[in-house]
């Protein structure tokens, strides 16, 4: 890949930016406000549009990079340098390591890191350490007793609610909720634009804190007739085409009020321990069945209101476009938003490109979900890319709960050798399923796993007399057993010649006459 | 790619191998006799097993490199190097360099070199200079006036013709006959083993010679009862596992005597010039209908035989295997021998992964041909991948000759935008077609042109008005058209503001109730 070149960036000369942008309160390290100050946004605006950035590289038509992390994020690291904000890079880069070392690291600022094909697979609840994290910006470093999240906008009584009010199981009652969190990860290798997500981009927790229905009616006497959608704001730093926000989305007060308010959490705590700095540490929304990017990290400040919220994230990313409508006709308003996420499921084992010496059976795995309140009924795996179709019984899933994976399991027959497809697909409680292939499913700008998930893989059957014979002769040879020596011209005879010539003579190649 | 080891090969200390595998007679450089002297060719397989060799490199899941060669012959030029044969390694590539410098040069030893596509559709006959080359071993370099060819075996009077005498119109009447040559190409890009072959593997010439039928006949007073085959032995030397050989092939007797003798040559004279050295000079066979493999270069002797030729390229190379068979389970008598070549077409444009810009109308040009005295009688070409199929306009081919491809064009209809698949079809005078996908005719080793050829084109219609429009956004912008530009998040907003909340607000994403 080329070498993208170097950025030739500074801010004007009659500006400090470090006291332009300056953080907002003491002991809230990372956290700058933006949605306070038009002016404060229109200058870190003109100083941006006056920057030059590392151009972003290509990634459609070249091999990804093989290091790790697997991509730099060279423009987001500038975008924060030239408002003075290189702080925030680097805190966030060293949580990683603190936090999250063992990771895919996929993207090195902002962070997007992936678990592993093992520790996925490890169990039902994903250890925080090995929980993937998708963010859209800079980590904060806040101190849990000087946080306190503002409620305001169409609510009787706009209030701020200390982390220690929040907390206190005598003011606000508390719930706790399985979630699975999944990122979109893109499909067909032609569009990928931000991190290379694979199918390690899945995750579940238990999330403890307070229902956010509880702390609209406790703490602010209910919602105004006119509010039908709940903004979350975090404290981290977000870019949009030479424009700055803090982190902004939002879901239908519908969402907050469903199932006594158990949808929408302002959780605390993940897995029976403090929430790591990477998940949203010391306050994050978690809201269940949609898309992870709703579930708020940082959360300082919520606002009821009339229509969703006006933040990019919400408006003008996290779209399904048509294909006709694609990449080159994308406008905001074409595109519909991903709140629910659709039925999903991928095959971890075996790998991709994996040459598979069996008997007759190869052992999948892998996990299945869907979103919107719908769980997992049934998992189905294919041998021949989407025609026949074995259901995995109920004794190789795990648990259904709502809102969470089931990891499956299936000893699939496998008879044919050489290069096979095989896929995975799930049906959910509202009888949903995958498309077939990637391309029925096929949308710009992101692709959450909406199609059935299928790899490669090379079939060696050692139930035929052929391939046991051959893979002896190898091992004689010392050859490994792989594509490589299954598809190289052998060293030694095939045949001896009087076998060969012995059929040669029976089955001529030429006709009799 | 990693680089391959090094070779650490050398002939042992006592043999002197410029000596013991000299050429063979004078003026006829590059050219060693092994067939007349098994214990020569014993000498060299000693030698041969006794040398490590570059190990073969890695094609299957890495990108090709996109040096000039392509790839490089490190083994075959240690084969020769071994046994003191450097010299032929050397002169090879110098002819290379005088008489094809223009091609893509895909492997330089044995030299392979593909037309390229703006040379290949320029007219109906390739120019000597740009017709393919597939090479099996070095170029010998033989003066014309000591060259002669045995005619041996199964015939009535064994003998040896000089050049003279067969040229002379006398003796032998003389014949030209317009003939493809076509080489395989691999389809699916996870089998490659030897030159990166692609659609530019083909090319027609016109050949000036004498009909073997008539040499038979006139010269040898016909062939034995019991001959079936004709063995053509040319002055290269190939490799094989070890073993030395001249390169040797067969036809059977039956397409000598086709056609009043018209189907297989004795030429020396291509398209109205001396054969290029690259090409046989002074004397090659050409075998029309046949894969180009049988056509012999460089033939100095020629066995009517009981059966096929023993050669390795015969017997065991240009075999069809079944996938079942497949890499793992290949054996020389389990594959069947290409002669006849099927039919095969191409697109030559537009390019595989090109941008178009159109109104509409996508401009298709390519070729198609068919083997075994089969011609080509309709070409279809499909804007969706294979499901509709439209067909060519006689006047947009060029004219029917037998053992002759024909050149089409065509104004194909295309309303759909985004990543599109083209696919071109032939049907022959037997009516046979290419099946639709690369996996139906998957066969390992070798791939010929028998699956549709299928590229993948990004369409962007400017008759559709939001296409047209983003077009001149890009413009105004200064940005080039292209999937890049396309597929990256525009540095301009898309749509003004009041008309994105204007659509917002007629069209809601949330239902009313």
């Amino acid at each position: 890949m080329a070498q993208p070149e170097a950025a030739q960036s500074a801010p004007p000369e009659n500006i400090n930016v470090h006291k332009a942008f300056a953080e907002e309160k003491a002991d809230w390290t990372g956290y700058v406000e933006w949605e306070e100050y038009p002016e404060k946004k229109a200058l870190a605006s003109k100083i941006l549009k006056a920057s030059k950035f590392t151009p972003i590289p290509e990634f459609q038509f070249v091999p990804l990079p093989d290091t790790n992390p697997v991509l730099i994020g060279h423009r987001w690291k500038e975008y924060h340098e030239v408002l003075g904000l290189k702080g925030i890079v680097d805190a966030s880069w060293e949580t990683v390591q603190r936090e999250k070392p063992d990771l895919i690291h996929l993207l090195d600022f902002p962070y997007n890191g992936e678990t592993t094909r093992q520790q996925l697979m490890e169990g039902r609840l994903t250890d925080n350490k090995y929980h993937f994290v998708r963010n859209h910006g800079g980590v904060p470093n806040i101190k849990e007793d000087v946080y306190e999240i503002e409620v305001g906008g169409l609510v009787n009584k706009p209030v701020k609610i200390s982390m220690q009010d929040l907390k206190n199981p005598e003011k606000f009652p508390q719930a706790e909720r399985r979630i699975e969190q999944i990122h979109e990860y893109p499909g067909d290798g032609d569009e990928l634009i931000n991190a290379p997500w694979g199918e390690g981009a899945i995750g579940t927790a238990v999330y403890r804190g307070v229902p956010l229905k509880k702390v609209l009616k406790i703490a602010c006497g209910g919602v105004l007739p006119d509010c039908e959608h709940l903004e979350f704001i975090g404290a981290d730093t977000y870019f949009k085409k030479n424009h700055v926000f803090n982190y902004a989305v939002s879901v239908p007060l519908r969402k907050v009020r469903a199932n006594q308010g158990t949808e929408v959490l302002l959780a605390w705590e993940m897995n029976g321990e403090p929430l790591p700095k990477m998940h949203g540490y010391p306050l994050r929304l978690v809201v269940a069945g949609y898309i992870g990017a709703r579930s708020c990290k940082w959360v300082y400040k919520i606002n009821a209101l009339k229509e969703p919220s006006m933040g990019p994230v919400q408006r003008q990313e996290y779209l399904y476009y048509t294909p006709q409508i694609g990449k080159q006709n994308a406008l905001y308003s074409n595109g519909f938003s991903i709140q629910n996420m659709p039925v999903s499921s991928a095959i971890i084992f075996p790998l991709d490109k994996q040459t598979i010496v069996h008997d007759g059976k190869i052992t999948m795995s892998g996990w299945a979900y869907s979103g919107g309140g719908n769980w997992v009924q049934r998992v189905e795996v294919s041998n021949d890319g989407g025609s026949v179709w074995y259901a995995v019984d109920e004794e190789n899933m795990t648990t259904k709960h709502y809102h969470a994976w089931r990891l499956w399991k299936y000893e699939l027959a496998v008879d044919a050798e050489g290069w096979l497809e095989l896929c995975v697909r799930t049906w959910d409680s509202s009888n949903n399923t995958e498309p077939t292939f990637v391309r029925s499913a096929w949308n710009w700008d992101l692709h959450v796993t909406s199609s059935a998930h299928r790899i490669k893989i090379y079939s060696i059957n050692t139930t035929r007399p052929a391939s046991a014979k051959r893979l002896k002769e190898l091992e004689e040879h010392g050859q490994a057993i792989d594509t490589r020596s299954l598809s190289y011209p052998a060293e030694f005879s095939l045949e001896p010649e009087e076998e060969y010539l012995q059929k040669y003579r029976k089955y001529p190649r030429e006709p009799a006459n």
